[in-house]
């Protein structure tokens, strides 16, 4: 059935700035958007529309890193340097997720917060709980939002009450991917946490599993000076290519989390391999990890998403990572000169909507051939005529939150909160 | 007549760390704090008790610089330069302050936000309108949350439409402060926008009446590095001893914006005189301005509140700030050294309630002769068992918002959202 929405839609078709349609219709038929129009074409003129009237359509956020199995403990330890705080809260917390009963409550929580902040879908970091992943899958497909979700491989340098066995864990992730890989909104992701607690053995089994099935992979790259020195004695190689080496870096659809550290050569391979980089920008200050070359690795050819990296980062709105992804490139502007320009609005929500949404298929722009995806934007009324819809967008991002969210399509059905 | 609340209290003493009441009791009698204890008291046994269970009690948070004719432009156009922004936006909205329907509509939204983020006293830049800044003291004192309302002075280096004679804009901020500064909560602050919209004169006699009234005052000091050149040039010395010159450098209490290019000379004198500079950690990132040395500074003996900044800032939540003011101290040690350690988390929780409830009265601290302004914290109930009540707090800080706060008080009284 052709249905259609009005409003004022808008979105990127390039990172260079915004596409604007005032009081425009998007018309669509089993979520897929058949035509973005100013005027509405005479052959849907008998279609019952939903008329948003002056509140903004706009597309859907994609969270491309985040740690479910961390929800609880968002905010909380964050003066403490990155391996006390895995030891005090994280690696607790990840445990926890064994005991099913915590990890309903946690993970029915975290999934509908996440549709409750408009993240229409998000690429998660579950635990090395074979169980709590199943729970997590369950909560996801139940609210309804995108995911890829894996269970995390750990064989080593972790404490022994959260790694597991190599055999096991490689057991238990293919039964995930045979068991969720049929849903069309819900899928698995192979999953090593890092180089390091991972063994060669264990990453050339994750590499051959994601060429067997087809499924995408996900990984930390580069986070912090240290991690990277650490990967290099114990691999002798630069991070990107030990997981270049065993198959888990642009095989398949492959997505790395943080870059921060990157050398010539890893940005050229990443480039050329496909691999999308997540910026993380709230957790790679919260861990004083460093500020990524954002905008400098984008002129370079490198495909950028972004990620809250919960909880790394503290915040779920995807509108807090684009303004502090914004903030941080405008500081290393200040440190580098004016020939390092800073990431603009546009390029930053291109990220979080057209990059984020590309992973999980054709989505993020607001045109036809793509499927609906979309937020409708309450926003704030106080002289809102005053200023363009750019400017109305640009209030959302900075200032609003889950609340400035009406309505949220997922392939053109919406979604309850 | 004695009253009691009873909760998790937490505050800070000190700037080192956090003093821990739980299931403590706050007596009080006419708005202030006869004791915090452990145990109630046998003499108050008889006196009904506000039980909060186990939900936080906190002070409030006050933002010690804020434009209130900018809020209805806040989140907008953060990608333009300074002097972009304050012509395509900035000036235009202070403009529309002189209209009173529009600035009762604004300002009335802006007091109420203030209270419902737990912002219980803000120290503010009106505009150059007389009749605008008598609304924002009547809508300040309708909400009932402390301010110090100052009617902008700003002769020159703006256009036109804005700036005012200098001999009207004295005569009407005499006025402002005989009509105003009985009230106990919200009073009257000399306020010149910055050194360069002034001229000597201007800035002699704004001087004069701090004295004459024993009014405090507030301007803007060293906030980008153009601006701290553009004041050189005019002046023919540093950007402090301008003020200092004129009676506006801590004759009268006096808080200073910004303060991210001081040199030695500005420390010292800021230190000697007691000026308190206002540290607005969002605004100094998003209009490119820089980085504070927040850490060394309170290591140099300045004492340091915080700010929004609001519109330059985005987020009138001072949970926002002190976040965001971590984040740039890390951003500083990452750069510079862990000889320069990060701000910690208490020492920004105490910029914002001792530092900034302190330049209102004895406000700030949970204890025996404070007056009680607090906040009651309704805090996330999702595993909140596991945490400490610090880590709530943080957590609250962190990833919190005006609907965490369940009640606000304002000297021993409930003030309503």
């Amino acid at each position: 059935m052709v249905e259609i929405i009005k409003g004022n839609i808008i979105f990127t078709e390039t990172p260079d700035n915004f596409e604007v349609i005032e009081n425009g219709y998007i018309v669509y038929e089993d979520g897929i958007i058949l035509s973005v129009t100013k005027l509405l074409p005479e052959k849907y003129s008998d279609c019952k529309i939903h008329d948003y009237g002056n509140r903004l359509i706009i597309p859907g956020f994609y969270d491309l890193h985040v740690h479910s199995g961390q929800y609880s403990q968002c905010g909380v330890g964050m003066d403490l340097p990155l391996l006390q705080w895995l030891k005090k809260y994280t690696y607790e917390s990840e445990k926890r997720c064994e005991n099913p009963s915590y990890a309903r409550r946690l993970y029915e929580k975290f999934s509908q917060d996440l549709l409750r902040y408009g993240t229409l879908g998000a690429v998660v970091f579950s635990t090395t709980s074979y169980e709590g992943t199943e729970i997590l899958f369950e909560e996801f497909l139940r609210t309804g939002i995108r995911g890829y979700i894996g269970m995390v491989e750990m064989e080593r340098n972790a404490p022994e009450f959260i790694i597991k066995d190599l055999d096991y864990t490689m057991e238990m992730i293919e039964s995930l991917i045979n068991e969720y890989n049929d849903n069309r909104l819900v899928k698995s992701i192979i999953t090593p946490r890092f180089a390091p607690t991972s063994t060669k053995e264990g990453l050339r089994r994750l590499g051959e599993l994601a060429k067997k099935y087809s499924v995408p992979v996900q990984s930390h790259l580069d986070e912090s000076q240290e991690e990277v020195e650490w990967v290099r004695s114990l691999y002798k190689k630069d991070y990107a290519s030990v997981y270049d080496e065993f198959g888990l870096y642009g095989d398949t659809p492959t997505l790395m989390a943080h870059g921060v550290y990157m050398t010539d050569e890893e940005i050229d391979l990443t480039k050329d391999n496909g691999v999308i980089l997540v910026h993380c920008p709230d957790s790679n200050i919260n861990l004083s990890s460093g500020i990524m070359h954002s905008k400098e690795l984008i002129e370079k050819g490198v495909r950028l998403g972004l990620g809250t990296d919960m909880a790394g980062g503290h915040k779920l709105f995807m509108g807090e990572v684009i303004v502090r992804a914004i903030q941080l490139s405008k500081l290393l502007t200040l440190q580098e000169g004016m020939s390092n320009k800073p990431l603009t609005f546009s390029e930053a929500f291109y990220m979080s909507t057209v990059v984020g949404g590309g992973f999980f298929g054709k989505i993020g722009k607001l045109k036809s051939g793509y499927e609906l995806d979309c937020l409708i934007i309450d926003d704030d009324q106080l002289y809102r005529e005053i200023y363009s819809i750019e400017d109305r967008l640009s209030k959302f991002i900075y200032t609003g939150d889950d609340r400035w969210i009406l309505d949220r399509y997922v392939s053109g059905k919406i979604l309850n909160v």
